[in-house]
């Protein structure tokens, strides 16, 4: 398996993949597209980094990182997701460490992630909390009533430089 | 004092505010005006919206606030601003009121806000507590290291009506 940038033309592939892997809502969807069309387009230090897991031309899973605007070496990991019939083999795990080692190569010091706390998410929060993630916030009601808004730090770097 | 929308010809004096006040870097005074830029050309309901405290044309203060993305009915308090020689006389204080009376009528349930943990920020962490907000996270180094993220919560609406 190969982690690699994505480019424009994986689009049809992602949209197929966040159909299918039943997490997220046509909204969510709509969003994701957007900022993998913004991201996908440049590739620029401060937009979004885009990288698939490819497995011989096949794509099993995609992660969208970017340094959050107003933070010295804050990363967020905005988004995640892996084709229901790669699940369970390592992809989630091989694109978030490839996600951090380009944050922290571009000078990222920590990742923030936000994650629904639904009880169907119950997987999700335990493989940040697997992949080391500190839980340190939760605001009820964010999403909407009864799915509130969770979230995780992981520190990837050294102290900023200007401390 | 009348709190009114901000158009593009208020531009001079938000930059001339955000100067003065002492608490905004350079960079965060280049982003707050890529939000004005934004907010005050577009009037949509998705975006951001902007008020300003006129007393007699003059502008004390400001308030930007929108929809956040991805969630039912969750606003954000993205900037507050007072000029120097308008503090302390309730301005900020009747900002945060409009801009939560809009959200709650253009069907905001709840306001939340991400505030600097620096020990020389604790009179605006004493004013959104005062405010009713309720601390809900701390992200350490969020900011820099040194300067954590801090986030409030306040509920302003009804529960969401799809719960």
């Amino acid at each position: 398996m190969l982690i690699r940038a994505l480019v424009p033309g994986d689009r049809p592939v992602i949209a197929e993949m966040l159909g299918h892997c039943g997490a997220f809502s046509p909204e969510e969807i709509r969003v994701a597209l957007e900022v993998f069309d913004e991201g996908a387009a440049s590739a620029g230090p401060d937009g979004y980094a885009l990288f698939g897991a490819d497995q011989r031309g096949h794509l099993q899973g995609y992660v969208c990182v970017g340094h959050v605007p107003l933070t010295a070496s804050t990363w967020d990991l905005y988004w995640i997701c892996v084709h229901p019939e790669a699940q369970r083999r390592g992809v989630a795990r091989a694109l978030m460490a490839h996600a951090e080692a380009h944050a922290a190569a571009h000078g990222g010091g920590r990742i923030v992630a936000q994650v629904s706390g639904r009880p169907n998410n119950a997987a999700v929060r335990r493989f940040y909390q697997a992949m080391g993630y500190e839980l340190v916030g939760r605001i009820h009601d964010y999403f909407k009533d009864g799915d509130d808004g969770v979230f995780y730090r992981r520190v990837i770097g050294p102290p900023d430089p200007s401390r």
